[in-house]
């Protein structure tokens, strides 16, 4: 096949781009990164434009720009929209990486940078089958419509208004995602289920100032403590979410797909050689693999009050905070289990402090049955992309966009992942196999060809 | 009284030589901050010499330099050893405060900047006393030491080593300090109490590096949620604090004084008013007198770990921190305490984290008769000095300084506050009323001339 040959002879070519990419630093949480941001937009229109695909735009949206271009002269073939995007994870804590984040480097087989695995990397793989494509047979097998976001990080706020502004443009016969992990290296996987993701903040507060301990300690509420007990609170013995409720809308997964799932090639002692610590602790009643993809969670992301620099200062804070999420997994309602979050949560806080309680972004949970042909297609692609056996797995991750076009627009939605679980996508060292960066370049060109005979 | 005239017609100029000093950032527990540190210390040397100080130098240490000076030209009058220091709490937040925290302001009546209460306008006072004697009498009433130090927010780490050195030049029939506050306003007030400090930092260790919380949530140990769930088990219900042992030595204080302390025209209202929370919090079956000056406590000064900027990042971090800090009361031992609190929380902790512990600083509380005629003296002299009835006070903070000395030279230490609690001393806005800067030059000359004739 030439497209094939056309791949392997630009390894270099490839890789040299996938860096320039790696090195703007996207950042969307970060108003800091506004410029960055708008730099990232503009590479990837350019790239699209240059593999071959029309009517390439920067779409202006309330937030970051989304980037959307298209290729629509395959008569008779089906359309596929991709998703992906263009916008990376804080780099922080910054003294942990070994190369600089935003500075990529290839050790080990493997490219190392903010971005690499999430989602720079993969949305760079679509990019290069796409031209590979035009490059050797000068048209693609199918209609493909592109839409590159930059806001997946800080929880696609301004997503679904374009969605719904675009809506007829981006009609197609099935979504396409690559944003996941293979379930571990030499196992090409197709993702058929995500957790949801809700993300909270809140603020406590105490005293009208920060106080001195000496003079005022023991005799006021001190609201890191208060955090503490508030934390403590969310969790019983047995690791399952304490909020009343919580667990109500929580599908039943049938004893063939729990079987299903506990029989993939997917390892616990290489689970615990990522992780690193001297244990696992997790809702008991359930394997590893359960608890990570098919049971909700609560876990603290990110707390912070008083004194924090170097050395002591013997302060009780006026205020403390924490940023927290839940993983949400079929049929849990985002809305519903905010509500039931921030009532427990209140309720549980002592009348002494006051609490500022946001929520900064809700998503659905996702699972579509791979029973569609599409999805047989992807499971071929991957095989012959990568030469090795390919499954369906689901992820513990979370893409509210998925749910939503399932939602709206009724479609298949076939998740190629390309990451594995352990390159540290959201960390330092983030990474990503250069076999897998390759070896989906191929897999996607193939997928895109078998969609056409579907 | 030619002094008394003396100070009155020198305040202006009083006022803006304090403003000087206030200005220099003089924060010891920044390693940014050294400079001035060093800058402070050399201020305070200069205006000691100005003001009639003899063999005044500045003395290096293992961290922060001491300055020291001596008048020792009043044979068969008792000797004093002042002890004050020149160094700063941290000025952050920044935000937090009205006006500049380096750039002092008056405002109705108060003057605002870091140190202002907390040490330096303190220290002043005893300058600008020892100034006005030796300006109108040409000499001082008694021998006097002065040492100035410049770690005492950090825990006072060098000063011992120096007292060990100088132990013979630093001989005394007392000890004078200004480091505490009044009562309440137009309540002058001799302390003869004050509780100890063990300052403690623990790091809590989960996974190997930060983990993305959708991949791993749900199976790994969240050493946010941990060291929650630990600071959750440090207290009981009754606001006790939960460590074996912690009481065991807790002396027991008389119904005498604790009807004393709770005789004084102490109010819970203004109390509350100055904390601004919905409500106080403390150990069950004592005042709120009792729970901030004669009670033991464990106050969590800050917490940080996971994602602590701007919007969302869903992380699950590798590590934990926590500050935080035990005040003590006679009988306690620091060194006894320290272990207790490692040994239950080593204890406590789950064991799929490791942890760190460190002690930044240790020091014994301090409580004296208050019998001995240099009290009676020093009673006195705050009721000419202020035109008030003084009063005989605890107090809630720590100077572990104070106990050192009392244990080594066996004499009395007296302890004259010019602050007051409300003036924000570690927090923003911190500020000294004026009346009392004032009127504490005064009432120390007054001291120094009654010392004279015990």
């Amino acid at each position: 096949m030439l497209f094939l040959e056309y791949i392997e002879s630009k390894k270099n070519e490839h890789l040299e781009e996938l860096k320039e990419f790696l090195r703007i630093p996207s950042v969307s949480t970060k108003s800091e990164n506004k410029a960055d941001i708008e730099r990232a937009a503009k590479w990837v229109a350019e790239k699209l434009r240059a593999a071959g695909m029309e009517n390439v735009e920067i779409v202006p949206t309330g937030g970051h720009p989304m980037v959307f271009g298209e290729w629509l002269k395959a008569p008779d073939k089906p359309t596929v929209l991709l998703y992906g995007h263009y916008d990376v994870q804080p780099a922080e804590p910054l003294e942990l990486w070994t190369s600089p984040a935003f500075e990529p480097a290839v050790r080990n087989g493997n490219l190392f940078g903010r971005g690499t695995a999430d989602d720079k990397g993969q949305v760079h793989i679509h990019m290069k089958a796409i031209e590979a494509l035009m490059k050797s047979e000068g048209k693609l097998p199918v209609n493909i419509k592109v839409m590159i976001e930059g806001e997946e990080e800080t929880g696609s706020t301004n997503l679904w208004n374009f969605v719904e502004k675009f809506r007829d443009r981006l009609k197609a016969d099935a979504l396409i995602v690559s944003d996941t992990s293979m379930l571990a290296p030499g196992v090409p996987s197709v993702t058929y289920g995500l957790r949801g993701l809700n993300y909270y903040q809140i603020e406590i507060t105490g005293g009208a100032q920060d106080m001195h301990s000496g003079v005022f300690g023991g005799a006021v509420p001190n609201p890191l403590t208060i955090l503490c007990e508030l934390f403590a609170k969310l969790h019983d013995k047995n690791g399952r979410v304490a909020i009343p409720g919580f667990y109500d809308k929580v599908a039943k997964v049938s004893k063939a797909e729990r079987k299903a799932l506990n029989g993939l090639p997917w390892k616990l002692k290489d689970f615990k050689k990522t992780v690193g610590a001297a244990g696992l602790c997790g809702e008991k009643g359930f394997t590893v693999v359960e608890q990570i993809w098919i049971r909700p969670t609560m876990e603290l992301n990110g707390i912070w009050g008083g004194y924090i620099g170097e050395g002591a200062k013997t302060v009780i804070p006026a205020k403390a905070y924490a940023k927290f999420s839940t993983r949400l997994v079929p049929d849990q309602a985002p809305e519903k289990i905010a509500k039931l979050v921030e009532k427990h949560i209140r309720k549980l806080l002592p009348k002494t402090v006051s609490c500022k309680f946001e929520v900064l972004s809700m998503g659905k949970p996702w699972v579509a049955p791979y029973t569609h042909p599409f999805f047989e297609a992807a499971h071929s692609a991957l095989e012959k992309g990568f030469g090795k056996r390919a499954v369906f797995i689901r992820e513990g991750g979370s893409i509210p966009f998925v749910t939503q076009m399932y939602d709206t627009f009724k479609v298949p939605c076939i998740l190629l992942g390309f990451g594995l679980p352990d390159e540290n996508a959201h960390a330092p060292d983030e990474h990503i196999l250069l076999e897998n960066y390759f070896g989906g370049i191929k897999a996607v060109a193939q997928f895109y060809k078998e969609l056409a005979s579907v």
